[in-house]
């Protein structure tokens, strides 16, 4: 069945501190985005990488990928103003016959595993998207209150997060609506549910400075 | 204000896949337990120490201190069935005028900062907890289901969780129940609300393998 993955990176940096976006900050001696790719192709070498950008980071990318001898195939496409546009703009032309798998570019470090269990109950389910459990306390807030709530009951979710591409093309001929906050929120506004896989912890989301130097640890220890 | 802080350790390791309870096992050089009680006398010459271990545990802890040659002040009391308990038991004879923190003894990456405002709020407020912002999106599981919730409404709690010892001390005369999570979920139970301040997202709590990298990575870098 055919796999491709669609590998969001909006990013502008504005969190980091940084001239430079967070996707192209190298780790290791490799920008995290060329890490991200090459997880996936670790997980099948016939898969299909799109890559998202902002159209005027493209030229940097390409000297990037000249700097570092880059040469895993990849497609650019054009991000939009939100990452809903973004992913609307990498389902272009997409076969509606295989699986879709939509990932942020700064997550460099989701496991061979959860990839491949994303995919494996997408193929059966539809659908499904990797989660963790909540090892914190955690609190609502309600105005000035905040109280408790129960963790047992809360998952964390991450990407990728792995469609039937057919339904996933259908869920974003829609309107954009603010409460699209991933692709299962887009994708389950159609009725349909998607399923929880585990996820891996470690499978975190450089937003920080104190996230790239856990990434470097993790990606140096073979994580 | 006389401060104090009672460290609880009472894990016993079983999601570390190891043999050493996870307060024991060596970061850079130190076991986390000195990395943790350090960060307090950073944050105060005169803050008076308490730990909680597992009773079977003193002997062992007190050749690691000589090992070390660790050598900060601090006072053993023992831990109970459930944290509950353990807290409890810290309490022991703890003068009613000052303030008391409750702190994760497998949390070492706690900031000056975080501890500071801590005990700066829960001085005016009575009480007051770190907590940091949620940047996954979170989903709410119902049974077989699940749907994504605002993640802006909720908050990951940490600690050290800073309290008026006299208030503190009365919470803790309450029966044991189910839903005490934390110390603050005690303390609320008495009626009273605990005040919401910013921690530091690099403070993490210690439970699996990847977070031994991740606070090992984080400490070399002198967070």
């Amino acid at each position: 069945m055919q796999k491709t993955v669609i590998i969001v990176a909006g990013g502008s940096g504005l969190r980091m501190n940084s001239e430079t976006p967070k996707q192209f900050i190298e780790i290791n001696g490799l920008p995290v985005l060329m890490h991200t790719i090459n997880r996936f192709y670790e997980f099948s070498s016939n898969i299909e990488v799109r890559l998202v950008l902002p159209q005027h980071q493209f030229d940097f990318w390409e000297a990037l990928c000249q700097k570092h001898n880059f040469t895993k195939t990849h497609e650019l496409y054009s991000g939009g103003k939100t990452r809903f546009h973004s992913v609307k703009n990498g389902l272009q032309s997409l076969s509606p016959n295989g699986l879709v798998a939509i990932h942020d570019g700064v997550r460099p470090l989701a496991s061979i595993g959860t990839i491949r269990n994303c995919f494996m109950a997408a193929e059966e389910y539809g659908a499904a998207i990797p989660v963790i459990d909540v090892h914190e306390t955690i609190r609502k807030t309600d105005g000035l209150y905040s109280h408790t709530v129960d963790r047992r009951n809360f998952r964390l979710v991450q990407t990728p997060q792995v469609f039937d591409a057919r339904l996933l093309i259908d869920a974003y001929r829609q309107e954009y609506n603010d409460s699209f906050t991933d692709d299962a929120s887009v994708f389950e506004s159609t009725g349909k549910p998607v399923m929880l896989v585990d996820g891996n912890r470690e499978n975190i989301k450089i937003t920080t400075p104190a996230d790239l130097i856990i990434a470097s640890a993790l990606l140096s220890q073979g994580l």
